[in-house]
């Protein structure tokens, strides 16, 4: 499948494991549970627990030429961030790509094994999205989250692709997804499909004028 | 299927659309628009544009032995209810059971051609579930709507299948689903599926105790 629009700039998409209340992430977020306490389990538990079923669901996730993610997806914003935070993935994230993370403080690029390298951009998204465009060729450009960097995307109609993953969960309270954004019709372009751990469902987003 | 529970009591389905951001209805909800100005089109256009594709899934919405809806769903609070209001469905409403209107006034029961009567019920949502429960035999007894209705049946934990038919739309305000019941944990019970207009999605919520 081309990863090229009518324009010629690379597809942008956007892949998203959400609750089926509209959630991507709870409250109460630590160290230790960035996505909040046990939603780390409720959310994602398709990708570890059975992750032959959605093989081809988790390639194309990170099957990227560049990624941007917002700040607080990268790392807390006190402490560790001046203490030479270096990301929660560990010397060998999973992305093997450039990753542009959308920042309010310069900092040098900062390269990982394997690949990755988190590059922070001060300047804004449409800024960080011409980066990852020139960095990924013809390949795609993922907004890998989180929710405020997605719905920023969403609400300037830049997301081409959207990939939702339902997990059969009602949180109740955490970072929204889709808010924000408007009114948009969007249009399936895949079957539904799923598991008893989540249901995934991929979306054209039409270009907005 | 039997639609008897492991406790003998009658089965409570409630099925809603629902928009991808969880609303099943917009603002500015007027007599002409009762879900909203275009909403009904932009949910609903499933049940209307492609009956066939979903037969069975429209004929599981009304084949209850009772229902239940709240009073804004049966109608508008001024004028009209006083004015002899009888539903937005005309003389023979699709329902052909008893509905149970949970309303804050009492009024007569109003019975309709074909099987539907609507009877007002002053006492709460578990009076209202006792005299459906009575009324449905070993029948299912299904929560019709709108949003608040089902999310005060949702949180009393008394509902036993959540059926979603989500429409690809994102509809940014109106009525939320899902929204003050908790945290909950659900089972998908049927595999996703539908077309460009729906997905269905299909779940068992567990009793909570």
């Amino acid at each position: 499948m081309s990863t090229e629009t009518s324009t010629g700039m690379s597809k942008v998409t956007c892949d998203m494991a959400m609750s089926l209340d509209g959630f991507v992430a709870g409250p109460r977020q630590t160290l230790e549970n960035p996505l909040g306490e046990g939603v780390e389990e409720r959310l994602h538990s398709w990708m570890f627990d059975e992750p032959e079923a959605h093989a081809d669901v988790i390639h194309a996730i990170t099957d990227a030429g560049a990624f941007i993610m917002g700040r607080n997806m990268f790392g807390p914003d006190r402490g560790p961030w001046d203490l030479g935070w270096t990301g929660w993935w560990g010397e060998e994230p999973p992305y093997h790509a450039p990753v542009f993370v959308l920042a309010h403080r310069p900092r040098e690029p900062l390269t990982m094994k394997g690949g990755t390298t988190f590059i922070f951009v001060t300047d804004g998204i449409e800024a960080a999205l011409e980066r990852a465009r020139e960095a990924a060729g013809d390949r795609t450009v993922a907004v890998a989250g989180g929710a405020h960097t997605v719905n920023q995307y969403l609400a300037a109609g830049l997301i081409d692709e959207l990939r939702l993953h339902v997990a059969p969960v009602i949180l109740g309270q955490g970072e929204r997804l889709l808010a924000g954004v408007g009114s948009i019709d969007l249009e399936p372009i895949a079957e539904p499909r799923g598991t008893a751990l989540v249901t995934h469902l991929t979306y054209r987003v039409p270009r907005r004028s």
